[in-house]
């Protein structure tokens, strides 16, 4: 089969085997992946990892051996593949399963290949109202979702997001369900312009009001944006933390202290949500979508995903 | 009165006039003062202050004007002077009041002196069974406790307090009343005696092992302590910031988001339960004295609090 393999510090198309299956495995012929700021993270080196990139992905059951039923199922699925049996599994956070690996991150061939081996019990159904561009956003919006299982938002809650890329546009839309008085921090005119059609409103960088907002959600993946988020969070608020940015940066945890705040890093999100939330359409990501490739010009897609203000760039394997 | 002045970057123990009494003030006659890291920070230029130094205190109403009844008692004060009708105030977290001074740190002078200037709002009235060594570390205990008020802590919860000083042994004791399993980083020999002296096993900094514990507490004040805690911390765990430390240090935030870490920012505490701990006698803070200067000894005093390991240094405007 053909996938995308980042070996050696660089990325590649070519031929590689199909892989084989383990126990537990299903074979799911990918349909539509998406690359995400952690794709674009590891090609500088965020996590010692060779193989086969990408987690987000839509696809079909291609060869389901020990659960038949399976095969033609059209399938999303998450990405931590877990053992099950540690403490972390037992106590029931098996997304930081201690011997977890992550789909084209850690340890797991990821999905930017035409073929993947996903066990079944991280596989779930897509509804068929659900077309394949709206499903191969179920991953990031379960992200965007996980806010909420951090930290409820209440209808009289001033709540800001920092940043409207990729993800902020999920954690907005996603953070706008709970009726609270929202804005967005929206770099470029036509990621305010998408929120703005939702009826969300946007600011500036420079028209923040200082310490107003008792939650604020970091999900520019920059230390200006982090430092942004700590300007505007009130006495007590609560940070809340999406992007993983690689490296350190110089930062003063002093204010933290002074005005109590909470800092909450936030990653994977539930997929049962997600799903049923794209199936009622309460959420529609497709307005960001921003190309689509096939997977044979993987680089040139990376190279647009790249690019400042581009929101989601689509991988298709069969194009 | 004489009083030890912060001023142009130097300390110095002087003459300077009696405090004028505002509005529902009390005039409060200093029996006993304690030197916290904040006082040591203060001197390195945490803030920009001028005036009379430090902030813990018990001491007795010397004149109440419009209370006279309050005339004669013994008393300790919370340490943020407040507004009232801000709306931090008015939503009940007057410790964040927008318009708050803070004694001996912010706009208000301290407590190193003969006599401070109280309103009576912030006074609470000290038990005849406490002592004044005791009643001293009221606000010290109060910020301790401060940590179970924002976040509960189960008698299954595995909790580790890194730096075992002035501030790491008060957060130990009071986190010990909830029979966690608690154990401390003490970096000398002398501060683990006296955990261990009440049952509190401790470890040294190579002993801590890696994401274990659900709840750690960075009371040392330092980048390596923060670190440490960083690493001792289980995916999905706790990490509380009790101290606040000048100036920025490099840091990589990414962990907190893969392993969904929350960090809480904890500064003062409620006086209420401290004082009324102490009456009890459930926490005996007498074995951390470590010296008690004559308040002409200050800059003796700070310099002995200054050194490495050193636990609570008293001030005594009466010795």
């Amino acid at each position: 089969m053909k996938a995308v393999v980042f070996e050696d510090g660089r990325m590649d198309y070519r031929e590689v085997p199909l892989p084989a299956l383990a126990r537990g495995e299903a074979l799911v012929q990918v349909n539509l992946a998406g690359i995400c700021a952690t794709d674009l993270e590891m090609l500088k080196g965020y996590r010692p990892f060779s193989g086969i990139l990408g987690h987000e992905f839509v696809g079909v059951v291609a060869q389901a051996p020990e659960y038949p039923a399976w095969a033609g199922r059209r399938v999303v699925g998450e990405i931590n593949i877990t053992c099950g049996t540690c403490s972390a599994c037992r106590a029931g956070r098996s997304n930081h399963c201690e011997r977890r690996t992550t789909l084209g991150i850690s340890e797991r061939q990821g999905v930017f290949a035409e073929f993947v081996a996903m066990p079944f019990v991280n596989l779930h159904r897509v509804p068929d109202t659900v077309p394949d561009e709206v499903a191969v956003f179920t991953e990031p919006l379960a992200a965007a979702l996980e806010i909420l299982e951090h930290a409820p938002v209440r209808p009289s809650d001033r709540v800001l997001v920092v940043g409207a890329g990729r993800l902020g546009q999920l954690v907005a839309q996603a953070l706008g369900l709970t009726g609270c008085d929202l804005r967005v921090v929206a770099r470029y005119p036509h990621q305010a312009h998408l929120l703005q059609a939702r009826g969300i409103p946007c600011l500036a960088e420079s028209e923040v009001p200082q310490k107003k907002f008792n939650l604020v959600v970091e999900a520019s993946g920059s230390p200006e944006g982090f430092r942004l988020a700590q300007q505007a969070i009130r006495p007590r608020g609560t940070l809340v933390l999406k992007s993983t940015m690689a490296g350190e940066m110089p930062l003063n945890l002093s204010p933290l202290v002074v005005d109590e705040i909470t800092l909450i890093g936030s990653r994977c999100g539930p997929f049962k949500p997600a799903l049923r939330i794209l199936e009622e359409g309460r959420i529609d990501p497709r307005p960001l979508i921003a190309a689509r490739y096939p997977l044979s010009q993987a680089l040139a897609a990376f190279d647009e995903a790249a690019r400042p203000g581009v929101l989601k760039v689509l991988l298709d394997p069969g194009g």
